[in-house]
């Protein structure tokens, strides 16, 4: 079950309330997906990160990042987002990439070891 | 041009650098993906402010969120992204919601005004 199916206001109008689960429906749809995009993601900054290390490559390239930032921001214009706040995300997701190449210096095993942004 | 067709790292073996740039071509699509479908949750977390605005419900509702959390990290298990990690993503996105709603209560105009998580 969809977590916008869980009754927790049930004093409200029924037709508020049905507006409200159908938003929340399309809220959890979305999650749903972000969280699978999410997922794939890791899995090529994984391959990523283990290419690096096995060809000596360095494991930062401030230009790569540069060039994604300013991407993000262009696609959050078109698609009516704050580009600030994708800007934000980005950096979000990189820091739990960094962390989890740090796991991997240390010799502990992440479930998401990863590595480029 | 996709990010990822920046050329910076001339001196790579073209195999190498063919398979390092595979993969970052797909991280870009990515991401892409994920900024768009950011940009779509963020509109039905909008349309759900000014229902709950309209209608005089509270603004915050933590067993729907509570049982977001729960469901995000299911589906991250199921997708081998780690758990933990889906929570604090699902907190971060979360926290530019209630900073937008902050923003409206204020009288100022957010690019991606919201409410519910």
């Amino acid at each position: 079950m969809a977590a916008a199916d869980q009754a927790h206001n049930d004093n409200v109008d029924p037709e508020v309330r049905e507006q409200l689960l159908g938003a929340r429906r399309s809220i959890d749809n979305i999650d749903a997906a972000l969280i699978h995009m999410l997922a794939e993601r890791f899995k090529y900054t994984q391959q990523v990160g283990r290419l690096k290390a096995t060809k000596g490559l360095p494991a930062s390239d401030p230009n790569r990042e540069r060039d994604q930032i300013a991407r993000l921001k262009l696609l959050a214009e078109e698609s009516h987002l704050d580009p600030a706040f994708a800007e934000k995300w980005f950096n979000f997701v990189v820091a739990e990439v960094i962390h989890h190449h740090e796991q991997i210096a240390s010799g502990s095993k992440p479930e998401t070891e990863t590595r480029d942004n």
